[in-house]
């Protein structure tokens, strides 16, 4: 079968490659149609590695993927071939002590694709459980199929925040993550959403949305906008998606008293945390990481119409191109915030 | 002062009554502009009664009001002269038990307007706690700062559902309460509502927002429409607005398990409650007593665009015509949805 | 293997009976050493069915049991040949949908031993998954870890109840289940727990644990013991754990403001429900089913010496005289909170 | 009216000073009867500051006080004289935004005792809110009611942390605020609760609460007992009381995925923080700002005897020689944890 294979840091190939192709009888089979690009698959290009996730062995890139089930195993009763799907790319132990807590996200022993040593889905086809593929609506595409990974990220960041209808937040950084949270916060009850960066073309694209304020903070404070946005009151809710460590210097005055900071992004050091400050508030604190039961609601986000991810697919590519795919994600332009490559027709 | 008072069951008049007129250091005085009229100041009109609360006296009805800040008590700093505002008409006591605990909306000794023996707001000018008058920003006008108590209703469903970022509710009960819940549970998160009643012409109102979608039982069985947008899943919140006991007829066939019902409607007799229903899903149920804590977050929806009432607002009378407004109301008509009443220019 | 075997209803035989034996790479063999005898197993006993459960073909009874580990399988690594484990009695399809979400209990697929058509486990021995099989310590008998399936109803009441330290409740009703809650509720954080019932020995037996009240409806009034206890104030949290419709006769009044209605009884008939005293107090209801994710806290408390469960063995079966304990068990006396039968040494 | 004052850092008087005597319609008058010795006023002895609360005046000492009351207000309803209490030494704007919202305790004017510019009460008397001042069942002793104020931050954390029934919790820091947060964790709901320190005195008195075990990490590692005692995976709860920055290096190692960690303890410098390592457990973090809301589930668990406060009372000094007190407790030796003042007879 023909992959987009990650031969070793910064060495790419389309050739083919062996994969599994068992279809047992909880999963099923999908023929592949749009995989996007994520920062993760462009790290384990750049870099050969993530943390501990070491590239030792050739490795099929691609998680964020849409596709159609051609073949359903036996005790499959959810999906039936020819629905068109989109998938969870970690597949935990259900029977761990986590999965069972209804917290599978944090199972240890989760495997997920394009991580060390699983492969990825830039291929013609996967085999996948049926509990971690989820059907698409007519009217959801599958560019919007495969957004929906990246989106889910952003769903589970406001699906801990506990927002109450009406609340205000912010998102500090304007990455695709960030978007998404911003996105995902607006839909999940924020009135409003401030989001702050240092790079305007994706400041522009994000205040494109009705109901996100944009703030360059080489131009504007964000500390003084949230203040007049709140008389002074502060945020319900400040989203940190940048994973950068300024982003906690006086992270708590963007805050309301008994508000809620939900930390995202991941600093590669560990950041100077000011404990007083967040006391002081009573904050809550919450973290993500990645997602667990919400691409159901993402995809019903979608298909509402509550939700609309296509302004945010900046480019796509044949699968043959794929490769310069990579290469210009590498780049990471400042008007980039999602590629795509599409397999199917 | 002119006010429109409820001489007595069946009897109102337009005419002077002496109203308290002291501001105390925390209060302010406010120019009422625009009143709304609410099922509960028909009920007093038409019954002289609700539940043990009795009209003994003459009393000054209305309780859904925006206006204008006409003077400010001494130690006022949240608000000023010729701010735009709308009120929370229940003032509790705030050293009781219930509201140290945040639940000031069932402290026993709250004082509501146009509840006996407290006077409403049908006239020129209110004195009132600050802490429970709210800013209308700009954007924000007089009509739909009269709508935002109402409102506040639903906004307290939503709260108290627990909504995840793209959850699937049913309302059930389509009057003025049912819609509000169905638009703030929608603002709140959910990615689409059902809603479901006998009455078509405010069905077809509510049906007019992209998200709600419009049952009507005489024609149409709620349970199966259920049933096909959650591919027999079941929604995960069911708002219960109708106050009718044959609601209760299956309500928990409509629910996931482990999903939520909301009770907003009040019945007036016992119903048949089926308890095992209940378990076998693991039901949370919470219930609605008024509001608290959310007119703030009720005027952001709106000024933010996210929440447009104005088609909720059927018709609009001078002052000098309430008493005909009241009459209309008594009448029930299925297309009306909110009368108000106008006094400021 | 030998069986205690409902062959029909009324009609017990200890006699040989095939069971399932293969060991699946995920699960253990266990030896049964004590099985508790439930008021379900009585009811299959007594009345072939318990609603829509119908026994039509022999059944071996028992779900409240403890044993011993004599075979792993292949993948388990949480368990090993020799250790003393409890197990949790019904296996959830772990890829469900109410699974993933971390509430395995109400999957519609569970599969519950002495549930028609599954079997249970008086008998001398069960493969079951390791998943749902619980090490029990050292300083915790079998007898105790046959308790903890009752107990872990009580835990599952006392954990969905939300309980803040220091909270004062109420248990309506002293059965086996009422008083596994009130001892639940205390281990959970109540400060103090008053139980109500109309048969005086179970009440004498639960007022023997520090912290809880008895209260015998027929001599006191459970209202005024509440009002008593909390200067007129109310409980926190209410459990209802006799599936009487008596029960909900004025059982708000029972609750604070704001307080919590727990529903752990199954009357049979629908109850005439107040939905306006609920509302009133904005009162939150949870339900109970079974239990999931609180069997090892439940070995925990009783581990740590903080929970007590042997003064509510009232008496101990050889299993050769097991068809004796289910005759003792049908009469219901006043005086048995649980027996148990012994098969082990 | 005699009392203990700090005239400036480093220099007591017990001396004459004027006092705000009059009793609002909403307060009580207090006879002082006993006062314990908190750290924070040890710290305004010795450094006549805490951050921006500098003593700039003659300042009372004393927050932790219990007493008689000897006079109520016109409009009082729920002490009467001759009632025994405990205070609650913060006294916020219950209109503002915070206190509207139940959490009273990050309200930004709250006037706290002892805290510049606000006098405490090591003096005859106080005339405070009726609100805040709560009355102690005969079995409590006015040395335990001045127990409250302490533990009402132990309980704070404990109810912050959410803990389900037979949790597992660590606490870092065995001072008088750690031993408090065991205590209220153990009775708030917890099997288990392992405390660690450097200093063996204390240790020693908190190992002789049953369910507690102490962990001296100058002989043992904390995160090697955590593991044990949770079978590799980690508390469900760990409370930071040392305020230590070195507590957090590893300390989400001690946690299960998708635990607690509560920050009770104030580095005086920003900590290093690990985020991911926090996301990679999606942890959850809460923060304890003194307390709202529990002095009376406080006094609840001391009066029903679940909790047992008096084996942390070191020492016991008359008023006049309070200054005696001050200075054994500015050396913080090993073996005290609470000094007491009694004032009363």
């Amino acid at each position: 079968m023909q992959a987009l294979v990650l031969e070793r840091k910064g060495e790419l190939a389309i050739r083919d490659i062996d994969l599994p192709r068992d279809v047992g009888p909880n999963d099923v089979r999908i023929a592949i149609h749009t995989v996007g690009v994520c920062g993760s698959d462009v790290h384990y290009y750049t870099h050969g590695a993530i943390g501990s996730f070491v590239v030792r062995d050739p490795m099929v890139l691609g998680h964020e993927a849409a596709g159609t089930v051609t073949e359903i195993g036996a005790e499959v009763k959810t999906l039936k071939v020819g629905d068109r799907v989109c998938m969870e790319p970690g597949v935990p132990n259900m029977a761990s002590r986590a999965s069972k807590l209804g917290i599978y996200n944090v199972d240890p022993d989760v495997r997920f694709w394009a991580t060390p040593p699983i492969h990825g889905v830039l291929t013609a086809e996967v085999v996948h459980p049926a509990a971690f593929t989820y059907k698409l609506p007519d009217n959801v595409s599958f560019a919007e199929g495969a957004m929906i990974e990246p989106f889910a990220v952003g769903m589970q960041a406001a699906s801990r925040a506990g927002i109450a209808p009406g609340d205000v937040a912010v998102v500090i950084g304007c990455g695709p993550i960030g978007i998404m949270t911003a996105i995902a916060a607006l839909a999940g009850g924020c009135s409003r959403v401030i989001i702050s960066d240092l790079s305007a073309p994706k400041l522009a694209i994000a205040g494109q949305y009705a109901g996100i304020t944009s703030v360059n903070i080489t131009e504007a404070s964000l500390a003084e906008t949230v203040a007049d946005a709140t008389d002074g009151w502060g945020a319900d809710i400040v989203f940190e998606a940048s994973g950068s460590p300024r982003a906690y210097q006086g992270i708590f005055d963007l805050l309301r008293p008994g508000g809620t900071l939900v930390l995202v992004g991941l600093p590669v050091e560990p950041v100077a945390f000011d404990i007083p400050a967040a006391i002081f508030k009573e904050a809550h604190i919450e973290t993500v990481f990645r997602y667990a039961n919400n691409f159901d609601r993402a995809v019903n986000l979608i298909a509402s119409g509550k939700v609309d991810l296509k302004p945010l697919i900046t480019d796509t590519y044949a699968f043959a191109d794929s490769i310069a795919a990579f290469e210009r994600a590498a780049k990471g332009l400042a008007e980039d915030v999602k590629l795509q490559i599409r397999l199917g027709d």
